[in-house]
């Protein structure tokens, strides 16, 4: 036993915050990442063509929580930026905002609406009540009716998750807001928007940069480490620890297809488009225009696809839970974490460890928290 | 079928120097590698501390091969750099060449040879004959006697391989020279040696930016796809490739530990330093000692230290195929190549491929003249 260490598995967001929370109150952490590097899945690196590539897919900081906003500050500086998206429509041509706004509703359907009351009438008439949506499908079909469902959500949708809107939790498309006005920007309600000067991986390699924690790359956890620590704060995949004994989380991975381009190549006035085709791609995504992101000029550019897939037993990443519509997903889940409570000198964090969507910010501030707590308590 | 399209599975040297040979010859070459990254176990990142870090162990390109370097600079350009080691006695304290030379003969002895016959009649008083070595250790014993065996390959060989010097292939330790002067350098007898001024990963996003190349990350092999495409190039593990129908082959792999320390730390004269204590670690890398690899003054570097192991299971990397001096592997090796050899628009590639560790510049000649070799043929 390590009297007075604490192990981390994980060297991503949730478990650089936790390890650093905890050795600025004096515990020694050691910090094990199966993977060659530290910062998950916002791991990036500079590419030959000169742009900063988030090599497991675009992360945009942005947050209204200003004590996390305080802590990342202390370990980088950030870049404004304030994130939109557009839609290729399928005509190849167009390009449109996202969320749908005003713009967006007056492009696709050839309309002049001027005002907000203009629009939500236009919508209304579009709409097909349901009174309780009891999944995605029938949630949008309420909101902006079936044109507009089938433009931007079916066939998105179909890719993104390899399932039918039908299938999925209404909170899937209820995270994504729709706009009466020409506001474009994708996070307008978030006070803090930008990214950090020198990459998620700079900042959390600063996190990590402490006299107390020891950082140890392509080390999978092992579950005998568990009784040389006096605690452990684990990120792994919740289900992965207790081998699958119910069957596996749905997850849903990506690959990446990239390619180089001019560096005037401009496809869409926004460094992410997503697309409303039937190709096996939902977005692409061109790093010169994320701000501090195209850093030498080669003459060239890469544009990174992303075809979403969920091969998890060729080694991929897991990326998103998925939100069944029938609650499957979450009842299993539910079973793995009677199982983790359980475990004395054990708990799990992060997206993987909570089986939820968390952005960047959710997780350092749910790390934060429990770090505080825990602390607190290990203290009595 | 993607007609005139040909499948490289990996995008480290071997599937990069195959795609670019083939795509120089106007074939269309999709590039499919299970990780995030391009580059293999090559693959390197600037960290937060502002070193160039191989996040895979460290890696020295050199050459005597012209042709070799004369493609190499068609996407890099190199920074010289003569690679020197050195290995940590016990005490923990002194520092000796490695290479054993004269210097480290006269230090752990407290000679004072002065001359290569001298050092050449001392090392035949310490060794013990051995007419035909049949592995490492009597290999060993007959070069340089039990005492410098001892000090420099037994502990170390245990910590690298796993398994006692007796149990490997005396070329483990044969391609390792023994020196009877003060030559220091790791490969004298290399004409080109030297480092990528922007990393591997540069070199290597180089020689797949190309119009005719397209790469995808986070993109695992699938058997599926072989029937899509004119030929596949698969630098992939040959065993996984067949479901390891008759068993693994045996690999060795690394876990790797990091730390900070100040900007002045200075612990041996050479970037590597090999440990010939007890210790789990074999050797240390400074990278900072690297040229071109301390690339901001932060105050502060990265020191990495290795862990052999292969735990396979938990998807590590394989790193170097186990040099059995049974045999058990070389024949294991050819019951999969024989499998293979059956397949008829498949070849194997590489050092997985090969099941042989091949230095970088033996990955590019062997795999330019694979390239051309199939061409000709392709052509006919």
């Amino acid at each position: 036993m390590k009297l007075g260490t604490i192990l981390v598995v994980g060297a991503g967001f949730a478990g650089a915050t936790y390890a650093r929370a905890l050795a600025d109150h004096g515990w020694h952490v050691d910090v094990v990442d199966r993977r060659p590097h530290i910062a998950g899945n916002a791991f990036d690196e500079v590419d030959e063509t000169g742009v900063r590539r988030h090599v497991y897919g675009p992360h945009i900081f942005h947050t209204n929580n200003a004590r996390v906003m305080a802590w990342v500050r202390r370990f980088a500086t950030f870049v404004p930026y304030e994130h939109r998206v557009s839609a290729m429509l399928p005509d190849g041509r167009r390009t449109v905002p996202l969320p749908i706004n005003r713009t967006t509703i007056n492009t696709v359907f050839g309309l002049d609406l001027q005002t907000t009351v203009e629009v939500r009438g236009f919508l209304d008439r579009q709409a097909v009540p349901h009174p309780s949506p009891s999944n995605a499908a029938e949630y949008l079909q309420a909101q902006i009716g079936p044109e507009l469902t089938d433009l931007f959500f079916w066939t998105y949708t179909k890719k993104m998750w390899g399932r039918p809107l039908e299938e999925l939790d209404a909170s899937v498309v209820a995270r994504i807001p729709l706009r009466l006005d020409d506001e474009s920007r994708y996070f307008p309600d978030d006070r803090y928007q930008g990214l950090p000067s020198d990459g998620y991986t700079g900042l959390v390699g600063r996190v990590l940069d402490h006299p107390g924690i020891s950082v140890s790359t392509s080390t999978p956890f092992q579950r005998e480490l568990l009784s040389q620590y006096a605690f452990c704060f684990n990120s792994m995949a919740i289900d992965e620890f207790f081998d699958f004994a119910y069957g596996p989380l749905a997850y849903r991975s990506l690959r990446f297809h990239h390619r180089a381009e001019p560096s005037s190549y401009a496809f869409a006035p926004t460094a992410l488009t997503n697309f409303t085709n039937n190709s096996i791609y939902t977005r692409q995504t061109d790093w010169s225009l994320l701000p501090g992101h195209l850093l030498r000029d080669t003459g060239a550019k890469t544009i990174t696809l992303e075809e979403p897939c969920d091969d998890f037993d060729n080694g991929m990443e897991r990326y998103y839970p998925v939100p069944a519509s029938d609650g499957s997903q979450a009842l299993l889940y539910a079973r793995y974490k009677a199982l983790a409570d359980r475990e004395p000198r054990l708990r799990f964090i992060g997206r993987c460890g909570a089986y939820r969507y968390l952005n960047m910010d959710q997780v350092i501030n749910q790390s934060l928290a429990g770090a505080r707590a825990w602390l607190s308590g290990a203290r009595q």
